[in-house]
């Protein structure tokens, strides 16, 4: 296509275009969570302040818990779940939007029954997440 | 919700609790076009780098063709339909992804049978629009 203008074809929550990547594959804090990030990125979309990113959490997954200075755009293309905000569990199902403000303690968690997708577009610019530590037991005290 | 995190709740590719707002009403270069605007415009949003928005062509309805130097990120919601890049023609479908570079003369046209529905994610720091005149006639001449 010309002028670095381009169509990405989806098929059934895959763009063949796009590589599907384990997400921090290094980490042991998350469950069956895929990405594909779909615009901003490649070559030429240097242009795009930010990055649009698709997310797969398998049947009873969950991405990690954390926190960052960055927010988040969310808007879910398949599925149900929860997203977890500083604590607090809501529900969300298909084409709800979430805004996961600056320093938000955040998790996605997909429902048993079926994949949770959801787009998240990121700024280009950003920090590093910071993985949170598994609530401590009960009674257990911090040292 | 606390901390300035929130969840957007869809129903039907309508968001209650966002306006929907007639897309550049002022304007006879569009045909049934809605707009709703649904992260990053909101109060508490402005840490976001873009702006995230839902577009509805009614069927055979299209948008302006326009070009400017701001990029576009474009997902398809709903619906089939055409995007033209630079005089170029391309199908769409659902998840489609468009990415429109900067300075390519766009638009987006639904077919005749159903809506096309996309978001369409931008910069929040961008250019205006300039609409295209329409195609001359066969053997008109710039004046």
């Amino acid at each position: 296509m010309t002028d670095g203008s381009k169509v990405i074809r989806a098929r059934a929550f895959r763009w063949p275009a796009v590589p599907r990547t384990e997400y921090k594959a290094e980490s042991q804090t998350h469950r069956g969570v895929s990405r594909q990030t779909l615009m901003g990125d490649g070559a030429g979309e240097e242009a795009l302040a930010f990055i649009t990113r698709y997310f797969e959490v398998e049947p009873g997954g969950y991405t990690t818990l954390e926190c960052h200075g960055h927010p988040h755009a969310v808007v879910v293309l398949q599925g149900r779940g929860q997203v977890v905000l500083n604590g607090a569990a809501h529900e969300v199902g298909l084409h709800d939007c979430v805004y996961v403000a600056p320093g938000t303690i955040h998790q996605f968690r997909a429902a048993p029954d079926g994949p949770l997708g959801f787009l998240c577009m990121v700024d280009r610019v950003r920090d590093r997440a910071t993985p949170m530590p598994p609530a401590p037991p009960p009674g257990g005290v911090r040292s």
